[in-house]
């Protein structure tokens, strides 16, 4: 089984692929070869070390011959502008996410008509679909079956994206599936640009020994999956056969992988039970309100139940998250700070 | 007001184009001129004898330059790859409807970027959108909340350009709108290959002298509109204002266009009723199970409350559609067969 996954090197490509590499199976079969795509390949990348890893560096539309040159058997699209990319540069986002995605979905379709195997697609999209459309509020629990009305350039394009891998797959051009992946965290590394980026930052500066604002109110609810959720919910839309059954996936509606709903009160009470009043003391509550008229109209709620029917679950608490979060990366813990640090040791 | 519209030459871009030419203003402003874009123009189109319409012909994404040679004031985009031709050529479909309509909002948008007003676009959407999906049937009554999930590629192109207007709209690089239309009946002119064809034919045959076929059972529910309806819609839905009061369009959710829910018994009766039984005899039952499969997974019920909003109500009864077509096309009566064909007349 030959995999690709574009975005290889990102923040989730990476996970995926380790988590590929320590299987080495998906769907049944042994995974034979593994192609991390990427434009930016970091120097001291581990995993190219690894012997069934492949790496194609560049623009994705310029790399397709050399990505279908052997069969794709599974395709993980990863690659993406990010949110505030989108907004700032219309065209860019509509390059890198609609038509990227679309040449992506006709080199599928070619393989397939060449007589090739008919590649199995996992589009990974957005909660960003999502947004509060004046004329049509959001309702307080959100499914697959709620209109999404998309308040971004970014949730614009992943919502049509979307709809594309469906009607491909629909024609039995692909095996296309969409993963609505949530707001991630704890994210790891240095704080980004996005709206959200705060989510994470309130957990991770703090164990880092780093001041955090909060920018919102300490009662707003949102809703939000671990990194390792997310890669077990991706790896498992990737997996899912396609028949009515339990676990299967009839149809190309999008799954949204399953969300944890929280305050940011209580993530803010599970730094101190977990990490102390030291480390929670170095986060301050400093409203901005655009940043919370933003985070605010995305959905904090969810009806799981068709990641449930795919045996997926959310973080049981977001103390879990937390200590998953300890657990991944000891080398961004001030160690020293915590009550019990040892405990929390792989 | 320089108005254009593509597909000017097509069965409903001829109406509104003969409306705009009657009324001679659209949203307060005179007409200055009508740019009627096809490919086809018809040698003997009584439309271009008016000294205010010019006529564009050709594949429009080459002919943009021609169209945006003066400012746009309103754009009302009908011209499109009809759904069997979307199923039998995939590549087709995606050119003429996701490719066209992108091409007509980048140059909308590089106009109202180059200091030229800022169009107002009016996309001619579809019922089509909506499919009955097995993961999640639709519900007994539609409306504009109801999730589309397109079950055709002609659907699929048609929402993701809703949300390609929606989008453009909410960057402020277009006044876009988009209106649902229904399945119209009855159509003049000749048979077409359309699943819904029949609608018209078991109207518009008999009353010509000709037999027609009724491929479903009497009493499967339709949700149709006239084509007086149909434009008065279209129209409508570019002149309301963008405010959030009644009769204004807040946001750039689609509009359904009122439909009127009869039964095809009812509309057989009507028949009955007005043309008499020498021509509603001319109907024959001819089930046809594929036929039957795809118009009964239409939506048969509407909630048309923002419609109603704009103003906009559905024909009053199946009968009034009847007589206004009796009305609006003499030519394709044979009247002496009519109980009281002289009441029909202009």
């Amino acid at each position: 089984m030959r995999i690709v996954i574009t975005g290889g090197f990102g923040f989730l490509g990476r996970q995926v692929a380790d988590a590929l590499l320590k299987r080495r199976t998906l769907c049944g079969a042994p995974l034979t070869r593994l192609v991390l795509a990427d434009r930016f390949v970091p120097a001291d990348a581990a995993l190219t070390a690894d012997p069934l890893v492949d790496v194609v560096q560049g623009d994705l539309t310029e790399r397709l011959d050399e990505i279908f040159a052997r069969p794709v058997d599974v395709l993980i699209h990863l690659a993406s502008a990010v949110s505030a990319e989108c907004e700032a540069d219309f065209d860019l986002g509509m390059s890198a996410n609609l038509d990227t995605t679309r040449a992506l979905l006709d080199a599928a379709r070619a393989q397939g008509a060449a007589g090739g195997p008919l590649p199995r697609l996992v589009f990974s999209s957005s909660v960003a679909v999502y947004g509060s459309d004046p004329a049509l509020p959001l309702p307080p629990v959100v499914s697959e079956a709620t209109l999404p009305t998309p308040l971004s350039s970014y949730g614009t394009q992943k919502r049509v994206c979307e709809q594309l891998v469906a009607e491909y797959t629909r024609r039995g051009f692909v095996d296309g599936r969409v993963a609505r992946l949530m707001t991630v965290a704890v994210r790891p590394g240095k704080p980004n640009a996005a709206a959200s980026g705060f989510l994470s930052g309130i957990i991770r500066e703090p164990l880092a020994g780093l001041p955090a604002t909060c920018p919102v109110s300490p009662d707003l609810r949102v809703a939000l999956a671990s990194p390792r959720r997310t890669v077990e919910g991706i790896l498992r839309v990737a997996e899912a056969g396609r028949g009515s059954g339990p676990g299967e996936l009839a149809g190309a509606l999008p799954v949204n992988l399953p969300a944890l709903t929280v305050t940011v009160a209580e993530m803010l009470g599970t730094l101190r039970r977990v990490a102390g009043d030291a480390v929670a003391d170095r986060v301050t509550l400093t409203p901005d309100a655009a940043v919370e008229a933003i985070v605010g109209s995305w959905p904090a709620a969810f009806d799981n139940a068709r990641a449930t029917a795919l045996g997926l679950l959310p973080d049981e608490s977001f103390e879990a998250v937390v200590l998953a979060y300890i657990e991944d990366h000891p080398e961004a813990i001030a160690s020293a700070d915590l009550p019990a640090a040892g405990a929390f040791g792989p």
